[in-house]
């Protein structure tokens, strides 16, 4: 795979802090001509299906030959292993504790491996920090396999299962899709995981969530400010609006509340 | 115009998701030499007067030829023109929604254009997503510009009137200058749009604003701690101050107040 | 000594408005090769510890031949020296208010001096405005040492004495160390500046914080969840936890409260 030098970061670990920079010093110490972009260091600890949505959505904006590491880990003692995958022309690095199972799941031709940790010091990796497996261990991997020095099957053992996803996906019924809020962005519209080919081959034409029911409309223009709204998103899947306002606090929906789609 | 491969991004989309990570993956997908800064990513949707604020102060410490993407878009429906500007030795690629037009009404010599969508595929962009115009349109649009593959001119049409700012210049009297507060900073510090040039003139000496007159300083050494102060910030206009405290916060002051200055 | 053309910046001017970024746009025109990494942009304006304490724990992540940004400045007025600071093959530039204090007292060899302002003409840096020296100076200075076109003691003269540090070291005694809460993370882990081998010479097994006592673990994972617990984190001090929990928020403890080991 041609590397096109791109390294995205998405993480638990918030703003507060030198968390990220570190992991970016340690990337520039091996790799200097790295351009390195944060997709989202504020994923709640508990709630790796975020991670795992906004990575699975956004990887192909980036170039092929990118490489995405991605930790959110609420069991934090660092004894799990790390998956290295390679998928689409690009490589992702994630705990196998389920993060990015439900994408793994529809991956078809994903090859994945667990990272043989005895590899590390032929790549001049220390003995990591079990704390801090994202410096000391996920930032030089991304970083060696950024500059096209090694690759995930001459670090990794392929990989027989992995642990399976935090959340099922959609229930797809023939009147009705039941599916999760995974988000909400900072206008308050809260993102699910239903898609756009779901809803279509449905033909929804509302949607409920917290005992409300919410039309199905083209775009944002089309509703009275106030109102509420179910649109397709420029990610492709169902999300719930307020014209000129936040769904989210209005309706106070919380991040996994459930959401039905109806025909 | 000899490019400097900066692109500045403010928008509106806030620090939550990935919604700068995809545009800068774009970005990077078109331009690999691309350096790009966030100006600001949290201009509030309803207040576009902080973005062109922030924007036409910052530009003129970043290289000549460097390209700024400014977004903030109450309308959502994508059913504005786009804006390119060609001032100064820097290029701007904004809505046509107001966003930039106090900028533009002072910018002498600014070549301005609209944006002819049907030059897109001849860069190789798709029909864009209506909702997210910044990734689809702008992203792309601004890494052709910043790579020296396009220009204004050659992907847009003169531009004979654009859409007018959402904020009056202050009035500015013989004995007082009427203005508005624009935004405010981290510590509390309130921004306005009054000139340094405009209280020269009048010799202000004082300022009122939420039912306070506040003395004009030099600098904030010169207040006792809890007192309130004005002065010319490092932007070249007049701020309020309250030494050791946040001004917004104990004024209770919001964006778009006013704001007067008296000789 | 080799560049390494990383810059990391540390301040106090938080995430809203350009103030980082147009420091990033001098950097990038006067050093266009520059990679610029943000390691903490919202230090408490009146806590520099927090400061000191990142830096010295982060810029070893760094490449050899990186300069590090750093300000902290409660006093506004601009009216102190500007220290550079050649240590362990890095440069760091901060004000002269105690902030890097106490990483100097401990940074043997490290050749320290004061920035002459005369210098600065020679550089092609303007007389700078007071209130914003992190872009009129800071930046300039970092960017020229950055790229190799000065050194510290080039543009600055051999500093005898520089403003002590804001906080003690801790008290070390026979049966307990008394330290200082330096900062808490985003999942509310408290920091301090107990070292691991102030802790290990005691064999301490707990901590007292707060009116509580705390046993010290090796890890999380040791704790049952809505217990605290006390570790050495993964910069090599002290951390206060509650497994599941926010320590800092059902403590209530601030910045700068007592922290007591006991053996």
């Amino acid at each position: 795979m041609q590397r096109s030098g791109v390294i995205t970061i998405t993480t638990d670990v918030g703003h507060k802090g030198p968390f990220t920079a570190v992991m970016k010093g340690v990337i520039y110490s091996r790799f200097p001509e790295a351009r390195i972009v944060d997709i989202a260091e504020d994923v709640p600890v508990h709630w790796p299906p975020e991670a795992e949505f906004w990575v699975s959505r956004s990887y192909p904006y980036f170039p092929p030959g990118s490489v995405h590491l991605v930790i959110v880990d609420p069991a934090l003692d660092g004894n799990r292993d790390i998956l290295l995958i390679d998928y689409d022309s690009h490589f992702f690095v994630a705990p196998d504790n389920g993060l990015l199972a439900r994408f793994l799941d529809d991956a078809d031709g994903a090859q994945v491996f667990k990272l043989d940790i005895d590899c590390l010091p032929r790549l001049g990796i220390p003995e990591p920090d079990l704390c801090f497996h994202g410096r000391d261990v996920f930032a030089p991997v991304v970083a060696e396999l950024a500059a096209g020095r090694t690759t995930p099957v001459s670090i990794g053992k392929a990989c027989q299962a992995y642990t399976p996803a935090w959340l099922e996906p959609p229930e797809v019924g023939s009147s009705r899709i039941k599916g999760t809020v995974i988000t909400f962005d900072s206008f308050g519209n809260l993102i699910t995981n239903i898609e756009a080919s779901h809803l279509d081959g449905l033909r929804a034409t509302h949607v409920q969530i917290g005992g409300q029911t919410i039309p199905v409309l083209d775009n944002y223009a089309e509703a009275t400010p106030g109102d509420y709204l179910a649109l397709i998103n420029s990610f492709g899947v169902v999300e719930i609006a307020r014209a000129e306002g936040s769904a989210a606090e209005s309706l106070g929906i919380e991040r996994g509340a459930p959401v039905i789609a109806i025909g």
